[in-house]
């Protein structure tokens, strides 16, 4: 089965990232001249899986149909460690869930030689030895490894950092506004033009109508996606975070009079508040939480469900570096995936 | 001298952005461990070279005297494509000029194996056909070509687009500012606060005088090198853009009276008046030239000499990705550079 020209795909899960994740793949294979052939030869969510002994190509063009019909059960991780280690090609991992059992696993994957690229926070923010491991066993496998996607969805967040740091600047300070969901909540109930934004409890009962929240609204709300997010960028500059909950997280979780009052206290300075997360790397300090902003800051103004992270290094100086953008939505979530894909693609 | 663990450097320019190269260079060297070794074997600036017929390695501590105490001759670009192409050893040409004749030359470069990375404008943005070359050589001699920097210094805009176009995105407009120059002229000539302000050409004198234009003034304010990066953008984006006089370019070169008319006008809408370039896919229309902008418009708000580029694609829908911040300078320029030439040994 062996071939310099091919690359074997496994693929896990297939919801709404995952979903448009295939048809980006699908596209991108289409369009590959004079590269490298890609065979997806495992697909998987938490109940099905495609995958045959041979290492068969399963058609991109039927796949969301092929696995919904499927018959078979996923792999356990370890026996899916060796089934795609065995193939005797080149194997890239995606994983599209956000399981922490399929993060666990990672280091067992890259050792084995199959590079991984994935949107899923939970192996980079899980324990501060979960990240040593997967690095470890990144260089011991000679495997690659990119989750652009697991910060901003499809910005180039990860790899401004790892640039920065890689050519040798230093990130003095990181903030900004990480969270799709926080951004559209507080432009609805506290926007910048000072008309509308009704109660806090009403808000989120349409944001997660709109579809801009998870499924349980508290899931955002706590913070906890945002402190994984900080957590990932804060270990790239150089801190030893040692997990999202080793720094000051405040939740969101309904509090109506706490926030009211935060409201109408910014807005009597002519402010707006904001749910932004900061990185200060001198002092080490990590936090998310509330905060007032001008109306003229960029974070105050900020649209729809955009994010906004700003870094400041040595050599960008008072004006920091700012990225900005959808910071989530399934597309442009799949495109970071896809770009990383490419990336790995031209290093295989 | 052949090695799988060593690749050869070569480097021409050792002006603002080739020193801060040199230096990053020197950290970054002695940081690669389990990398494989970067030896400098050329190295030249328009007069003076130095270099060995056995690739001696050049001390990158010491380089920089070493060159300017030299003799020798920088090779005639024919000969140096020899010179780099006869070492048996993978090859990486680092462009640290401005020069068109160097540009010219990438072509034979390239079909010959040998990677490029720099922040010189000129190959891109030249002639179409030059554009088609240079792509042509890269492919047929297996080769790998960065310019990160040649747009927005080290601001991952370049990428960008590429990641975006790559993944299959449809990039629908770009528009923003694009000269470090224009935007702290700007700045300084129309200020958001409402004062301050001062006649146009002052304004020039002392932008000139705090080293943020070229030697000659003009060379910034005919819109040239603005429309260069227009030109790179735009093809990108799928557009053949013939040359960057193939579009609307206004021109700064002194007007005052013009100037102080657009700013008058601009103030009575209270708006403020910017240096801009835009391009609209759909249309085919690349222009270049003042505009009117809110206070309130993050392109009225730009800081210093920063650049800001947002870009409007089919995935992204209304709300732009945006890169912004410093776009001119030798330590981010030189950054651009570093991380390119990272990315090159990444898969050499």
């Amino acid at each position: 089965m062996a071939s310099a020209r091919q690359v074997n795909i496994a693929i896990i899960g297939a919801g709404g990232v995952g979903k448009c994740f295939l048809s980006q793949l699908e596209s991108l294979a289409a369009r590959r001249q004079n590269k490298q052939k890609l065979v997806l030869t495992y697909i998987a969510t938490s109940k099905k899986a495609v995958y045959s002994d041979s290492y068969s190509p399963i058609a991109l063009d039927s796949v969301v149909s092929t696995l919904s019909s499927s018959s078979q059960a996923p792999l356990a991780l370890p026996k899916l460690v060796d089934y795609l280690a065995a193939s005797g090609t080149k194997t890239v991992l995606v994983d599209n869930t956000s399981s922490q059992d399929i993060a666990d696993a990672y280091p067992s994957f890259l050792r084995r030689g199959i590079s991984i690229v994935t949107p899923n926070k939970k192996a980079f923010s899980g324990s501060y030895k979960l990240w040593q491991d997967i690095f470890a066993a990144k260089e011991e496998g000679g495997a690659l490894l990119y989750h652009e996607a697991s910060c901003g969805a499809g910005l180039p967040v990860i790899s401004t950092i790892k640039d920065l740091v890689e050519t040798g600047d230093e990130v003095t300070k990181i903030e900004g506004v990480f969270s799709g969901t926080m951004s559209f909540l507080f432009n609805s109930f506290a926007p910048t033009s000072g008309s509308g934004g009704g109660k806090w409890s009403a808000e989120v009962a349409k944001a997660k109508e709109l579809g801009y929240t998870e499924p349980d609204p508290r899931d955002d709300l706590n913070g906890l996606d945002v402190a994984r997010k900080l957590t990932i960028l804060a270990r790239y500059a150089g801190l030893e975070v040692e997990s999202p909950t080793s720094f000051p997280v405040q939740s969101l979780i309904p509090k109506e009079l706490e926030w009211r009052r935060s409201k109408a206290e910014a807005a009597k300075e002519g402010k707006v508040v904001r749910f932004v997360g900061s990185i200060d790397v001198a002092s080490k300090q990590v936090k998310v939480g509330l905060e007032k902003f001008d109306l003229s800051h960029p974070i105050a103004s900020l649209k729809g469900s955009d994010n906004i992270i700003s870094f400041y290094t040595k050599r960008y100086g008072s004006n920091p570096l700012i990225i900005q953008g959808a910071g989530a939505g399934g597309d442009v979530t799949a495109m970071g995936v896809t770009s990383d894909l490419l990336k790995v693609l031209a290093q295989l």
